[in-house]
């Protein structure tokens, strides 16, 4: 039964991610994280005939590892959580449709894999599934094309602008007495703090994150120094700095423990993305690689994974609307005590 | 604590299903629902510039005014369940974003009402929340100039396709000793037979209703009759007619118990609907207003509602892709023995 404190789950029975899987497109294998990955396609079509179609495969391929390294069929699995960017997120109905699997569609925009995670969690914490399957994806040409231009068009990025990963993340929440383990979901709400530059999605996403992660030290009476790291995705470089200074208004300074999965997956000098990555995939493929890893091998204790998203569309943009944020956190660890 | 019976949650506790809340437009008005709605607005703009504005707003009121009929505080929420039809969710994420409430977004098209009162449902069964907001919403001129045709271009429908309802339907999900209550909920696997008329979900989402209803009757070994009512939203005519079909295909017939949303919003006569309504807002008015209440009035004592979602895009429909469908399934009953 998980505990309620504030506006943070305390999940008692300690659910833990029995396996997690990551697949990427070049561009991300060509990255700092590139041998953590499960599988690195070498084109962006992944042998598609659309990229809409290459990110449902991204999808599929990452979902049935994720299951085949846990040992288990789609039968083990009671539900699955997932969503991505794509309008009625088809990345993930036509990648998963053949599961046989009950589907909770999800949208939380890059926000994704920790909702997906936080609702897995919960559902294993209060017994009513032994095992969630939690997925989520984005991928560079399909974002591209749905959100700014035609990539054909060869538009000039900002220096604000984020590079939408072409990544997927799967992972399975379970129950077993190795780490890592889910121990707390704080499910952040809305935030708009009025920004409206579509190519700034970091400085959009920030408060939500600082609300967040406020919400869950308070809650808990957690100080920042408890944790090995707190990691955000995906404010990128800007984002990040916005974070870091709206946490010191409040005397909370994290720039000890901080990092951001947008600055992790890529090497920002030499692979041209700007303020850094972005994109479900981006937080979803550095937390269900490197990151997990890192907390099974004791290397990491206790960490704070906030994923954020940007819930605009191109038609609210058009008519003028601020974009609204979200963020959502998991406090993982590799001890269930 | 939910019991799990194949792939069915009964929840021991009984949610309740504490205040609702229907918001409808002008034509939905004028249908033989007409009274049993909370609101009425006199134009499909609702005074608003655009009509993604005008639905947001309608989530906005409705949400407002389920919360006031429960004289409840936002702070008294735990978790907003919601989601809708556009693009990125947009009437739900503008709609609901002042509300500071932690909100976990949804995609599962016009499943979407079953969708949020399973999970918040399960949250208050599993002591995770007290009070769970569930909403949803669709607009007629907002889902067809996304999904089909320009307003203005005036395209002729076939007799097979659906009328999206201006609606917006809204529920906390609490605990009391009052009606109605949620007893158990079965969440739809994604399916998907093969069909790519996109003027034709009804039969898109047959399959998918079929494949809950009789998971749910085998997961707990109770018949049709047991029911007052099987509400299936939104098959309309032909869906309905392929729905039962299915099912008698399976020894199931629940002709005597079935009625469609989409066929009790309108008149179908003489408000030039075609084969019936459609839209997350058309389920979930139906439900938050009338039925409800008849439960609620022990005019029904159990029923089971399932709402079915169409889960293409335009994108995937023009790549050539089929359709595919969920449902999910939650029985309603005047008792929580």
């Amino acid at each position: 039964m998980s505990q309620r404190f504030g506006k943070t789950l305390v999940l008692d029975s300690a659910p833990s991610i029995t396996s997690y899987s990551a697949y990427v497109g070049k561009k991300e294998g060509e990255g700092p994280l590139s041998r953590h990955f499960d599988h690195i396609y070498s084109d962006t079509s992944c042998g598609q005939e659309s990229w809409e179609k290459a990110e449902s495969l991204m999808q599929k391929e990452c979902a049935a590892n994720t299951l085949e390294k846990a040992k288990l069929n789609a039968s083990d699995v009671q539900y699955i959580f997932a969503g991505d960017l794509l309008n009625q997120s088809i990345s993930s109905t036509y990648g998963l449709r053949e599961m046989d699997i009950p589907f909770i569609g999800l949208y939380g925009a890059c926000s994704t894999m920790a909702e997906s995670l936080g609702l897995g969690a919960v559902f294993v914490d209060a017994g009513a599934a032994d095992n969630c399957l939690c997925v989520t994806s984005s991928h560079f040409c399909s974002a591209e094309r749905q959100f700014r231009f035609p990539l054909e068009y060869g538009g000039q990025r900002t220096p604000t602008s984020q590079w939408t990963a072409t990544a997927a993340g799967s992972a399975i929440v379970g129950k077993s007495k190795e780490a890592p383990f889910v121990r707390a979901v704080t499910f952040g709400a809305i935030t708009d703090m009025g920004i409206k530059d579509i190519s700034n999605m970091g400085a959009a996403m920030a408060p939500a994150a600082a609300s967040t992660i406020k919400q869950y030290l308070d809650d808990t009476g957690s100080k920042p120094e408890q944790f090995d790291l707190i990691l955000t995705g995906d404010l990128g470089e800007l984002g990040g700095a916005l974070l870091l200074d709206l946490l010191g208004r409040e005397n909370i300074d994290i720039s000890k423990q901080h990092s951001d999965c947008g600055l992790l997956l890529y090497d920002k000098d030499s692979q041209n993305v700007d303020a850094g990555g972005s994109g479900c995939g981006c937080s979803a493929s550095v937390l269900c690689s490197y990151i997990l890893t890192r907390v099974k091998e004791n290397v990491l204790n206790n960490i704070l994974f906030i994923a954020t998203g940007a819930l605009m569309s191109t038609v609210s943009v058009q008519q003028g609307e601020t974009i609204p944020s979200v963020a959502h956190l998991i406090h993982i660890s590799n001890t269930n005590r």
